[in-house]
């Protein structure tokens, strides 16, 4: 950080919407889920104690994932951290990764005379997956003393780790991309990963003997091969005890990546804000994380995404009543229902704070336009945030 | 710079008022003081011939100490170029600083059996230190060849400059920065600081034998030793002889060590246009600064601080009748009433000139943040100054 971080009991609380940004609905009057959501409580905060503006997750124009969309948010140059695709997955599986593991993305696929016919074996059901990764598990415990672990996900998807010392993850996809192409093993991509990448391959051979009776899914993929990217952790980057409350595998899994706490699974908005209040007293930072606007935006559903708002305004008091110093509401990413898929378009932003230019503006995109912390860099939020937590002493003297 | 500097008469004026931005004070009617004063002059250039903006000193949630602050206006990136905490002390007691002395901040002090027991000697009062700070250096004029430098500041503070060949400045703080703690010693923080570490303990344990006598100011410690920056000289960089007019030292001296020249101290801003005509000739760059602004921002003086603004704003007309090319009204950083400090909000911005876009808007931080100059990093300002000034060609054929 530029200037000496303050280590203090005040509170920051992010509360991030999934996918929040929206662009104008041309069948909804050119509104947006924010502008439209009846959201008495966060614009009254707003109004009040607010500073607006909107933030860019990685790049003009650069549509993030949610890797990229959330390391920026919690100061980390997206740029510069990578998560991979592979890790990215183990994580939304709920698997636990370790800093030597080596995690991919699996698929059962259908080879026939080293031809991949199919890549997801005839979209085979979830419950066979199940079975079969069972089985692979039971079967292939370990390779050449590097322990496998394989977890079933949706249809023919897989996560999988592998355990062991030494290995690397510069390696080539075991999978060809595209169908009625080769069968491809896992190539190492530097001389480093070599050994490596005859584990994996002793794998891939040994399931394709389990999986021999088993019909179409006679075979696995394998790709994105990467470890756990070696990021500053951020309590120690920020002085600050973090807990991230979370429903979904995958951002509780970033936020273990990062060295946040994780509490037990919330199950409601409700259940989010009680988390919130028993553990409030630990930590300075917390990270909560709503999906339900991602997911409906995804889907086109103005109306979902818009409810999605309505329903967490109405705990949204009671996370005031713990008076952080420091309330950040914002996204990860846009993620536009006319669009049904992540944007790259800015993000609204709302820093509510004893300390800000209060621009007393309801909030939603046109206003966060005109809001005073402009348009900024999410990767500069942090900084921001711990400015407005009194936690961040002055640069020079 | 970007492009070629075109060496020419025309005028540059930057008037700086010391921690001008504001926030909105809420027993105020949510104005700042820029916003409230009446300032019919300042809104009058600003309406016919001003552009405004914002700018950011060092970084998004970064607050500046006055070296960077400055540094930045001037068009040197504060992370880049550093005013230590000595050279700073010594610049505010209008001490020389020459490119080989190491200055630093020296605290009268009490120490008992080897632990300090009291940092500042009971604040003791000004007088006193005067008379210690004479008796010092009548007694300890040099130390093995170097010779020293002693001007006393408030109460138990002074300056204290080493000067002689080899001297280095990396070395750590002779202060435990914490009382009941044992006295510390000078100590390199690199081996090339090794003679300079022993000269500056020889001349603490002198100073402990002259100050035996005298009861709780019995020892000194030192801190942010420094060296005058290596920084290229302003009146070369762009091709402008320069002119600081100011009051307060530390400001003078920052001038200085950046090649400006600089006059007699004004004792009033009638005196400070008095100056500016008087030598409005002879150089092409003024920088006039008004520390008033800050005070009253660091006292959480609302009255004060619209008050130095209204002043001043009386003086206005005298120097827009001397025909600058470009008038920049600004701050080196934000100082809000609110709290009562320096802080990291964006600092408005005003650039008069006859080649502006006239926002047509009178000067304040929220129709700053409307104007057509945007939110820019304060390090930009001098290029934007010159481009007005049409002293920067253009770059590329």
């Amino acid at each position: 950080m530029t200037g000496t971080l303050l280590a203090n009991d005040n509170k920051i609380i992010f509360l991030v919407f999934d996918g929040l940004g929206d662009i104008p609905n041309p069948d909804r009057a050119s509104m947006t889920p924010l502008e439209a959501a009846r959201k008495p409580n966060m614009d009254r905060l707003a109004v009040k104690r607010g500073s607006l503006g909107r933030t860019i997750p990685v790049g003009t124009g650069i549509t993030p994932g949610s890797g990229p969309g959330h390391l920026s948010l919690f100061g980390y140059d997206p740029l510069q951290f990578e998560i991979g695709r592979g890790i990215l997955e183990v994580l939304g599986l709920d698997m636990d990764i370790g800093p030597k593991d080596i995690a991919a993305r699996g698929n059962f696929a259908t080879v026939r005379d080293g031809i991949v016919v199919d890549r997801r074996a005839g979209r085979v059901e979830t419950e066979v997956t199940k079975r079969l990764c069972e089985k692979m598990s039971k079967e292939i415990p370990e390779v050449d003393g590097v322990s496998v672990h394989i977890k079933p996900g949706v249809s023919h998807r897989f996560g999988i780790i592998f355990r062991g010392e030494g290995l690397s993850d510069e390696m080539e996809d075991a999978d060809p991309h595209k169908e009625q192409m080769p069968f491809v093993w896992a190539a190492p991509s530097s001389p480093s990963a070599q050994a490596t990448a005859r584990v994996v391959n002793a794998f891939m051979k040994r399931a394709q003997e389990v999986l021999k009776t088993e019909g179409a899914a006679n075979a696995v993929l394998l790709r994105g091969f990467s470890k756990r990217p070696d990021i500053p952790p951020f309590p120690e980057r920020y002085r600050m005890a973090a807990l991230a409350i979370a429903t979904y595998p995958m951002y509780r899994g970033l936020a273990k990546v990062l060295g946040m706490s994780v509490e037990k699974v919330p199950r409601s908005y409700e259940e989010m804000v009680t988390v919130l209040k028993e553990h409030y007293g630990g930590y300075q930072f917390f990270f909560m994380h709503v999906k339900e606007t991602d997911v409906a935006g995804e889907d086109g559903n103005f109306d979902e995404k818009t409810k999605a708002i309505e329903a967490f305004d109405r705990v949204l008091p009671d996370i005031c009543a713990l008076g952080p110093k420091v309330l950040v509401v914002t996204g990860d990413h846009s993620t536009p229902c006319p669009l049904k898929g992540h944007s790259w378009h800015p993000v609204p932003l709302l820093v509510a704070s004893m300390t800000g230019e209060t621009d007393g503006l309801p909030f939603y995109e046109k206003n966060c336009l005109k809001g005073s912390l402009g348009t900024i860099y999410a990767k500069e939020l942090m900084t921001l945030a711990l400015a407005y937590g009194s936690k961040l002493d002055k640069y020079g003297a």
